[in-house]
């Protein structure tokens, strides 16, 4: 049960957002840019960066959501998005992704984990320093996002329907609207 | 030396903030809501919650400037921000706000180490669902701030004048129009 009462009927992070609307709006258009703006880092490769932080953290929420909107952007593949939380390193992504995932796991230990030769890794693989940059934010957004969600004891659906339900409409109108009040799903 | 080329002369959080102006916006929004906003719990309160997981995270310029601004809002008590990084539960602050640092440091471990009896202990503090939940966001919020400065090896002034100095600009005016590109101090 939430420690807090909140709307019913709203999972994970969308109880809290309706309950604090003021809050809810800037938190979505941060994510509508990180994860969804123009970037060389694609949607499917941005989410996973958010699904693996989210794994590490062992929020099951938001492991799942964006695990599900991960899969939606990568053609469905599942297995793929089960496989970088499992063991990144030896998954089917490429070796900036890799050494990107690196400088996000150890930013949610502690961003003083991030090493000179974690970032020299990733830029050998031709990251850029907005890709270094974004990866070290959207690690930093999600342990936000992933205490956020268990700091308050929200719920989870234990559905994957729901949340691959949940994630097309995500995929194809964003957070923000996806978040508006009536928002189905 | 940052990880990643930043513009010169900006310290801790507004280096990267000048660097990706698409995220700065709402993450000051956010900031502003949640700790300037019409709120039960005073800005100088607010502050110290952002301060003491600062701290707890152990990052030098989110602790530094946010207990320069707590201290601001508090008649410029600086002792009083020293004593609750060190040792909140016997510092010279309201039994509410002991509870409420509780959950604010547990959230910042994780989001499930908090538990209900800390959140039945703030309530019979008087503590209200909106102060519970901000409580755990502006954790939740300083966990990503303070991953976001070090997790970029951002550089923090040694000078305490510099955070006081920046600290009376940022009570005056807020986060969001502190930083606007050609701001200073």
């Amino acid at each position: 049960m939430p420690h807090i009462t909140l709307p019913d009927g709203l999972p994970g992070i969308r109880g809290p957002m309706a309950f604090r609307p003021e809050t809810a709006k800037p938190l979505n258009e941060l994510v509508d840019v990180l994860l969804r703006g123009p970037h060389s880092l694609s949607p499917g490769e941005r989410e996973l960066i958010a699904t693996f932080v989210s794994a590490q953290n062992d929020c099951m929420y938001c492991q799942t959501i964006h695990g599900a909107i991960a899969a939606h952007h990568l053609q469905g593949n599942e297995d793929l998005v089960v496989n970088v939380k499992r063991d990144a390193q030896h998954a089917a992504i490429s070796d900036k992704l890799k050494a990107l995932l690196v400088i996000a796991g150890k930013t949610a230990e502690s961003g003083k984990s991030v090493t000179a030769a974690d970032v020299e890794r990733a830029r050998q693989q031709g990251a850029t320093d907005l890709e270094i940059h974004d990866t070290v934010l959207i690690a930093a957004v999600f342990c936000m996002c992933n205490r956020y969600v268990d700091g308050l004891a929200t719920w989870a659906p234990d559905d994957p329907d729901f949340y691959r339900q949940r994630a097309a409409l995500v995929a194809a109108n964003g957070y923000a609207a996806s978040t508006l009040p009536g928002a189905t799903a």
